[in-house]
């Protein structure tokens, strides 16, 4: 899903990573705004990364549960998702993430909040 | 996003939406599993195709935050989503959701659940 | 907490539990309506003992996360909430429930929706 | 409820307040553990207060929803909530808070985290 949404890696360090997404008319909902649903994407998949940073070769994680808070609304032509552990338990990993629209200028606009719940699982055994 | 994502319409009752997904190689994460960013934006679109049903002309909806539940791995090949309005008030709109996997023979289990708010606002001004 | 509060068990059946709770001036907050807290203690609660009802006595549950969404003021004398277990997993349960202001002639008025996620946790041991 | 409580104002700034709470044996559940719906009540309380400090007088919030996810058990014997302003819209406040058990030398050990939607209400007329 990455992929066909254009997602790119924007920074990678142990513990977080920022995801970046550009605009596009296939991705916006009836207001021109990109879709909830593709700011969610972003803001999950860099909290996932982010756990996969500090994660031995074996490991996987799947999303549990998260919480979207759209702040306002994504009328800009680019954004960045950035997500970080919080705690990484055992069996859970809790994180937290931002998604931004940017400016013309660079500066970041603050467009939604994720606190997301996620499960380390061995690889090739994905069953929860 | 839903056409890019070949979303499509099952039903449509005041209050109540079903809405479907086929599995794609492009909606899929890394364990082949379809993405949790993909699932979230049919869960979170047919509960706002549900407040639709029941508002004026003039009145749209914008997702004000959404809490989604991952209960098990969306390893199916099609999926329905199903939103429905529990509470509609003069601003804000309280909705529950659930995903499901079809079966080889159409029945359905339970993948993801959504509780979502959204704000009521006029159309052609979607600032919050 | 639940003595303090003064909850009840209204209802036990296998993952299905109701509390009650009676209004008192003490649990309210400053508009006269009882506090979004006491309402997510019991709606948690009916979560969490609907879990117990299905699990070896040597289990226990610990609550991971809950989304709580205030539907309408918790304006009435006395609440239920109702838990019940949406999926139970080998680590982790799915539960959903709904608090309900009761009426003078004792019907339901929706006052809160809950989503919650527990772990199985091996009694005396509760670490995460 | 929060006199209940035993809750405590330890910070109060423009956009950012703390609450302390003591742990005490009626505030526990059956693990010995600070109940998860205390440990909400002081982190959704916090994040209340917090809109408070920007508003004008005759403006009052209720809370709409909130996630809380509970990071590790409450063990500790005092516990601080932080509750902060993300973003104050016309209509809706959102707010993130921590909630951390105060170590014996008093290093703060992060409990519980929370994501609040608030909505701003005219004094004296509280219905949603």
């Amino acid at each position: 899903l990455l992929t066909t949404l254009g997602v790119t890696i924007e920074r990678l360090a142990p513990g977080y990573v920022e995801l970046g997404l550009a605009s596009r008319a296939d991705l916006m909902q009836q207001h021109g705004f990109v879709h909830a649903g593709a700011i969610s994407t972003i803001a999950d998949s860099a909290c996932g990364y982010a756990a996969y940073t500090g994660f031995p070769q074996d490991r996987d994680v799947l999303t549990v549960e998260f919480s979207m808070s759209l702040v306002s609304p994504a009328a800009q032509s680019a954004f960045v998702a950035a997500g970080r552990v919080i705690r990484s338990g055992r069996t859970l990993t809790i994180r937290r993430g931002e998604v931004y629209g940017l400016g013309e200028d660079g500066e970041r606009n603050l467009v939604a909040l994720i606190q997301a719940t996620m499960m380390a699982v061995t690889r090739m055994s994905a069953n929860a």
